[in-house]
């Protein structure tokens, strides 16, 4: 008998017939004697056709009325989703974010949780009750609805996990887990059992677009056990959780992410004094571009290099920033490429082996390709490469690592 | 500088270009220096969408999940026009049923308001704020969501015209006004200026579709003036008022209702004894078949008869009631006749002149139509006639209340 809260995704209540089998995996739980508290996004597309709705009337939407407007998304699933449940009599009952108490700053669009009263669900659990939440939304202290910012029923979820102690968060999404990479470019990328909470957070923020990035360090800092599954096939799909959970054979390296959404911006010939770093990147934060990787190269003649990648939306500003302030600077010139691609391997192992950036640095160079810029932290080492040489890179990499053979401990 | 309570139907905001439309139309009032509330429906059709979602889920599903699933429509509108409000620089703000503190009681959908908080709108009010509030819903006095049944958003506009005291509340629909008949019928049909809340309840209960019977009630018994008005043209439409703000030179007669919804069933040579009506009625009644007139005849043999009409769509289970009725009591015979239509002059000049009804069967009878029914209350005359003499017994009654022709007060 475990208290687990279930999260649903837009694909996995897309329609009537999803909704229809999310219920009764639902009820497969309950008939288990399984507590369960499930939170759904809006049906597929239906949050879309909102915002479309909005920019039909204006392009600037009042945020507080944006929120009050995609809200309906997940209103209109918990309905439904309870409705399914009770068909099935399993007795049943839908909340909005406000309802439950989901209380959090007025930040509109992108409000952040403060606090949840999760009594009153603690009462529908004892009355035997599951409790459909509707994600993604809240309350300020006002009673304005608010919304946690697209993707935001993860962190709904893992919020609910964690006020109810819940023993599980499990997000069901249309993929089966965490990989080792993408099975696109990878043939022989594995699922993995378990990875850490700061692996997790390494893969979803370089592409691994499995979860919100703010849930994983929701789930990390309250320390709910989270597993990412597949709401169309049956599978034990792969739990995210404290290192101290993981077995001592957790393998040096863990996965390789990827992502070819950024560009690089050079500015060199920049007179190497103090504070030039600051003079460079304060005006790009300025102008809201942020910023991922920076390297910075000393040069010759008391002059140096900068080197920083951004999104590729945002190129063309960043490029326009720099002329202006290597003007300023009296730099010799800006250049930039779009062509470009990071791979990253990431895995808490990485801490107490040395030798994985030569090895990583060998696979590379034995398939003859360059790397452009490195960025290391403790648990991922990040390189920039041409975008041609991604797949053969991530291939290589992949098999370097051994990354198709089972860790130890996930074959108990 | 007056308060208006205005309320748009789902035509009136049927579409983005629509609630454009009532923006500007409600910066007008702003912009004479009025205070306005504004009260919507869903846009026309996303209700029935709603419904349908829920009917491809279950048939039967749980009232409470149908007020969460079908109050996101009226949400939806809400936010589109506080934007559209915003957009022009009205300052405006949307407020869900639930958020302006509509207290209602739990029967779920079909909850009656029980109590408004009206400060928060009073001081957003203050604050030069347009308020837009979503028809139809509120909250029970646990949080959940009810809403107060179909067509229930004029019902909102009037509680919360008495709550605020507003000057007036102005129902913006598809029609211009309320009208002497259906001018489909008469060419001659003229729209009243004024009208009081009991005419307007006879006409709207007889057929003449432009408000909520419920809402004239309720206006009525808080002495909310209603103005009916057309969305889509200028006028001064037609203002439902209390008697005593009606001019004395009011015409014994103010309109022409009629109903084509009905059947009659017959149920004939029943024992003339003591509860008789009773023991017929009761079992119609517990059927949950509504019965509109009721007519009994004393027969011969100490026996008698009862007339009674019914909705078509419950005709037959009408008849199957009576038949049992009849084998019990030992009656003669069950008969009936779908093919009927309900005429009724309404006017509260009626109890004042004495004749009315004369001039009535007068005006039948020179066109030759039989008269099956007559039921008759203090300010309506109602005949059951053949439905194929609909149009021409309309006709000449208007005719012969000299209806096309303006009243005298109406033309100061």
């Amino acid at each position: 008998m475990a208290l687990f809260v279930q999260k649903y995704g837009g694909t996995s209540v897309g329609t009537a017939e999803c909704i229809e089998a999310v219920a009764e995996k639902v009820c497969g739980f309950r008939n288990k004697g399984h507590d369960v508290v499930v939170v759904v996004s809006a049906m597929s597309g239906e949050t879309n056709r909102l915002i479309d709705l909005a920019n039909s009337i204006t392009e600037e939407p009042a945020p507080r009325e944006m929120d009050v407007l995609v809200s309906t998304g997940e209103q209109v699933t918990i309905a439904l989703l309870a409705m399914a449940l009770q068909k099935r009599g399993c007795e049943a009952r839908s909340y909005t974010g406000g309802q439950v108490s989901i209380l959090t700053d007025s930040m509109h669009t992108k409000a952040r949780i403060r606090k949840i009263d999760e009594q009153g669900m603690r009462d529908d659990l004892d009355a035997g009750r599951v409790i459909v939440v509707a994600g993604f939304q809240g309350v300020d202290e006002n009673g304005n609805i608010t919304t946690l910012g697209r993707g935001g029923s993860d962190t709904t979820a893992v919020a609910l996990a964690a006020a109810l102690k819940a023993d599980e968060c499990q997000i069901y999404t249309d993929v089966d887990g965490v990989y080792t990479t993408d099975p696109r470019v990878v043939d022989s990328a594995r699922r993995l059992e378990r990875i850490t909470f700061e692996e997790m957070m390494e893969m979803a923020s370089l592409g691994s677009k499995v979860l919100q990035i703010r849930a994983v360090e929701f789930a990390g800092k309250y320390n709910v056990p989270l597993r990412v599954l597949s709401s169309f096939q049956e599978g034990e799909g792969t739990l995210i959780t404290l290192e101290e959970n993981i077995a001592m054979e957790q393998p040096v390296v863990s996965g390789i992410a990827f992502n070819r959404d950024e560009a690089k911006v050079t500015i060199s010939g920049v007179p190497d004094t103090p504070g030039s770093a600051l003079r460079i990147l304060k005006p790009v934060s300025d102008a809201n571009i942020d910023v991922d990787m920076i390297v910075q190269n000393v040069g010759e003649d008391n002059r140096t290099a900068f080197t920083f990648t951004v999104h590729r939306n945002d190129f063309n500003r960043a490029k326009d920033v720099l002329q202006r302030v290597s003007d300023e600077l009296g730099a010799r010139e800006v250049s930039g490429d779009t062509k470009i691609a990071k791979v990253s391997i990431v895995g808490v192992g990485m801490r107490s082996h040395v030798g994985v950036a030569t090895t990583m640095f060998e696979a590379l160079s034995a398939e003859g390709i360059n790397i452009q810029m490195i960025s290391t932290s403790e648990i991922k080492i990040s390189v920039v490469i041409n975008e041609k040489y991604l797949e053969l890179a991530v291939r290589a990499l992949h098999s370097a690592f051994e990354l198709e053979k089972p860790a130890v401990e996930e074959t108990m």
